[in-house]
């Protein structure tokens, strides 16, 4: 299946198949230099796949993990490239999860002020999120995605049988962001996830999810409004991810239990069960005010009030100006201890 | 005089205007927080003007020279911006010539993903073309603006007053792009600078170089085509400037050096007066097997052939494929030894 993402010039497919990288020079041009950015977690069949397809493929393979998402590699890439003489039309791929994804998108957005990128994801996180969008970032100081650029790739390629040798706990990872999109955007979706078996409609989940985030996008590229919706969850989950991170919860698990404060009464029970039923955490036992303090840095953060979504009714939201010290509270209510 | 910039929603005026840098937040909206960045060779008084005008100011200096537009100022200044609680809504003003625009520019462009950048050039190199037109980078490895990213800046403010501090030859440095617009597309500016008092029409000078240079950079903001016009004289200024730089020739000067291959007969004969009355270099006594390698390593590459820039007539320009081999030719015939 392909889906098109109209942003005027900068507009590509979202391609959705399986053994879809067995066949990626069918979708992408790969009949240049093209440098392959994966990472040592991601299994290296699927890089090595991509580059057996490319004419001149230069391949690059960072740490898993966050800390590969920052000054020192990005400037190691960007030196890569030079080396090998990379110019303007020539290529930067991405093969991995959301750090690679970022990384080598934001390199790629760099490098001679912007060439070619095509994202390859490989978790399910990526897949419905954000190897599609154009964000572009590292990190720096411990604040997550501070330094980076819009840069839209030029194609997405997603393929569900990478999925096949992502752990489980990955799999709920990436299932709290359709879970999020479902939340606000789609009851029907919401309704699959509550009640069909989650693996057996995993490509529905997927398309589904896909098509709300391109719905989201195309009508704010630059996140100057609707897409801050994408946020639902993110600004508690932000927090408790810069507090709780080292300690070893993914950023989907952090975004499932920023979203329950974000809800109330019979919307927060069924969005419990249905991140129970994801084996997604619901509780966590962690200090409130370094949670708060790390919200506070958050770069959502405007004065005395923080914007955040909230959700009246599954499928639906509102974006709501609320006083620093009643999200203190909110925070405090549902899951600290 | 205001000009305004027409690239859609990434429109902007240019101001220009003699004692500007005094109101500057009658142009410029200073009442928030404001980075002001400028370096240790612009007078001090002319950030401070502007720091003064700044709700919230925080200044930072760099070194004077091309070493400051690397990844460790970069970093740095990305840094001082996190640590002084920057966000969104905030913005970054360079006080400077090229170097702190360009630097200035992609740390703007960079932080959060791109928030608010207004320039302030001080030399007239940047006031006739670098602060204009949102090419923002630092340099990689030895090669000039080689990371970047294309970011408009919100409002340009040129005070012709900052000149009078700047040295004799820095006037000549800024005239070469003068003179290589006029010679591509202005044949009226380049008979005013071949027969009238160059000091004299300094203003008219800048406002008929910012005119061409609006008038490129809104026909191709993202230089595929037109806007490479204003590569003439850069191939081999740039292939001079990587291999002579650190010998002190100013940018103008290699660009002086690199426009006469460009031209023939009669033509050649003209600009090379007009460069002498500029008082820019016009001969150059260095390896021209040296100079070819450093042009064969420029970004504007494409295989066998170089894109390059020629002037058939005063004013007018066209763009042909050159084979390598002619162009070593080109470079020996003119002005090596």
């Amino acid at each position: 299946m392909t889906l098109n993402m109209n942003l005027g010039a900068n507009s590509y497919d979202i391609i959705l198949e399986h053994g879809a990288i067995q066949k990626a020079s069918e979708y992408l041009n790969l009949n240049r230099k093209v440098f392959v950015i994966t990472d040592d977690g991601v299994p290296a069949e699927y890089a090595d796949i991509v580059c057996a397809q490319c004419k001149h493929p230069v391949k690059a393979v960072v740490a898993q993990g966050e800390d590969s998402k920052g000054f020192p590699t990005f400037e190691k890439l960007c030196r890569m490239m030079l080396e090998n003489g990379f110019t303007r039309t020539d290529a930067v791929v991405a093969v991995g999860g959301g750090v690679v994804g970022d990384l080598a998108g934001f390199t790629a957005a760099s490098f001679m002020r912007g060439i070619d990128f095509y994202n390859i994801p490989t978790t399910l996180l990526s897949e419905v999120d954000s190897s599609i969008g154009g964000k572009t970032a590292i990190n720096l100081g411990g604040v997550k995605n501070i330094i980076g650029a819009f840069h839209q790739p030029k194609c997405v390629l997603i393929d569900p049988d990478v999925l096949k040798t992502l752990p489980k706990r990955q799999i709920a990872n990436g299932l709290a962001e359709s879970i999020k999109m479902a939340t606000t955007f789609d009851a029907e979706l919401f309704e699959l996830i509550e009640n069909k078996d989650i693996a057996e409609n995993l490509d529905i989940i997927i398309e589904r999810s896909l098509r709300i985030k391109k719905y989201v996008v195309e009508h704010d590229e630059k996140e100057k409004g609707l897409r801050k919706v994408l946020n639902f969850g993110h600004t508690i989950g932000h927090g408790i991810e810069s507090y709780e991170g080292l300690h070893g919860l993914y950023h989907g698990e952090c975004v499932a239990l920023g979203m329950l404060p974000m809800c109330e009464g019979e919307i927060r029970e069924r969005l419990l069960r249905v991140l129970e039923k994801a084996e997604l955490p619901t509780k966590l036992d962690f200090d409130a005010d370094r949670v708060f303090e790390a919200i506070t840095h958050d770069k959502k953060l405007d004065g005395e009030t923080l914007n955040v979504i909230y959700v009246p009714e599954i499928g639906k939201f509102e974006m709501k100006k609320t006083p620093l010290s009643d999200f203190r509270t909110v925070l405090e209510e549902v899951f600290c201890k």
